[in-house]
């Protein structure tokens, strides 16, 4: 079940434990399997009163009969949305990396395992797809993110796993484990992708959809990984990193746009849109506009023959 | 709303009329843009007793009214299903693909234009999406296709159109039509994806769901085009368009898959599994077996440092 490519038993870890069956399920199998050096990290979210108490208390009895070391801090999530003007969601993410953070500088250890399995990555599929840019895009079994100056490494053992599979292992192993209150909380559309869309196109094909939209991602990225590879070859940065226009002039527009699309996700910018895209490429030419605002404050400009974000 | 890249006034086209909004729609607006050359085509599939008369009807009084010239033809599709032990809508798509192409016989004509929309669009991405392996795959707005040793070539001017500009054409020009009771019967699981899955998807994710699945539809297209012209620059065949393998087993995994994924789609073979490929790819090694079954009742072989269908 576990993705073993991914670990080794040597390695210290931050396991992101909310109690419930997913990652109460990856820490047991990573136990089996004579992982020791595994650093629990719990953030309460105190969305849903009693039971977040109730989950805390949950993951530290689980800490100390288990003998290993935790991290649990609390966190006014609703009260940060709305300071924020986030969503609950957005909120939750960004105070759960910040307690990533601090535990990585505290224990010294930045890599963090986190529970999605192949159900969660089909939901996502779906969910990224429907939303509106990203096209097939889920998430990926080894990411490195960089918060507050601090780079760390997100892995995804059980993105292969079924969720049928994390069941059969906690009945069989008789294992407790808290129900997933916050995901019902939480992520509303993403739960009605789960509960109502996933089962009625199950139902309609007449087939697990499962295994379809996690197969379209591998193909997917394998596809973009090709194209990754060949901008890679055809070297079209300068030795400041910057695209050099003489030679992405040159290319079709389908690669010109996907050049950019990988320099502007490099350069971190959110929301790459179908429609940004179109406004960047104008760029290229010699009459198109000189600059472009981008979401993230900064700015895609054309000066002497390079296209770079400053 | 009409894709004129795609056509001109000047040239002849046969025109599939199923009398339904989409078609008559299509139908009228050619005629209000100065095309005359249109030979129509109905096939009666005789699968809803009077309603499907009543089409076969509405469709001819339509072409005597209009002065065009039309093909008409009855096929007992039910029958031809049982006999052909096919689905009723593969028999029927069978049926109209032959009486295509004898009225391109007939006429000297093989340019068929179809009503497909934006909205059938995004429920064939859809459905072939969570069906299988086709991955992201839509309708095509031009594409060839041999059928009895004659080539037609199909258009579909209205894919990038939406259904609800048809119904706005429809009801501006107060044109009649018969209701699409054929799309009803015929299709079970694409109407319940039209019917229910794209509604509910679209009310979960509080926006409307069709642009984002053909924009991904687009990116995909256009990363497949990327890669086959660079498979094409990397001149991976013989001169008898054999698969060159000294040359294909220097590329990585991801590009070899997708050069056989290629190769194997212009040989016309049906049904490209991900599970075929990985039995594929075993073939490019001088030490994997030499030949493997298609589905087509024909092998991939790999022979003198050559792989080829067979």
């Amino acid at each position: 079940m576990l993705d073993t490519a991914l670990l080794s038993p040597r390695r210290h870890y931050l396991l992101a434990l909310s109690g419930g069956r997913d990652s109460v399920c990856l820490l047991h199998l990573l136990l089996q399997q004579g992982y020791r050096n595994v650093h629990l990290v719990h953030l309460n979210h105190q969305l849903r009163g009693q039971d977040s108490e109730a989950d805390a208390k949950f993951v530290s009895d689980l800490a100390r009969e288990l003998d290993l070391p935790l991290t649990l801090e609390k966190a006014d999530i609703s009260r940060l949305a709305k300071e924020e003007k986030k969503s609950l969601e957005s909120s939750a993410r960004s105070a759960r990396h910040q307690l990533f953070v601090k535990a990585a500088r505290t224990t010294g250890c930045s890599r963090v395992l986190l529970a999605h399995h192949a159900d969660d990555q089909a939901e996502t599929c779906l969910f990224n797809l429907l939303r509106g840019s990203a096209g097939l895009k889920g998430m990926e079994p080894q990411h490195e993110f960089q918060i507050d100056r601090k780079k760390l490494t997100f892995l995804r053992p059980l993105l292969q796993t079924r969720r049928a599979q994390i069941d059969q292992f906690i009945s069989s192993n008789n294992l407790s484990y808290r129900e997933d209150g916050s995901n019902t909380d939480l992520a509303f559309a993403r739960n009605r992708i789960r509960h109502q869309a996933l089962p009625l196109l199950s139902q309609i094909l007449a087939r697990d959809v499962v295994p379809p939209l996690t197969r379209a991602l591998a193909t997917n990225r394998a596809n973009e990984e090709i194209i990754s590879n060949l901008l890679e070859v055809l070297q079209l940065r300068d030795p400041q990193g910057r695209l050099f226009l003489p030679k992405l002039r040159d290319l079709p527009p389908a690669l010109q746009r996907a050049c950019l699309r990988n320099y502007l996700h490099e350069h971190q910018i959110p929301q790459i849109s179908q429609a940004l895209l179109d406004r960047a490429l104008l760029l290229i030419s010699p009459e198109g506009p000189p600059a472009l605002n981008l979401p993230s404050n900064s700015f895609l400009r054309r000066k002497n023959g390079r296209l770079f974000v400053d």
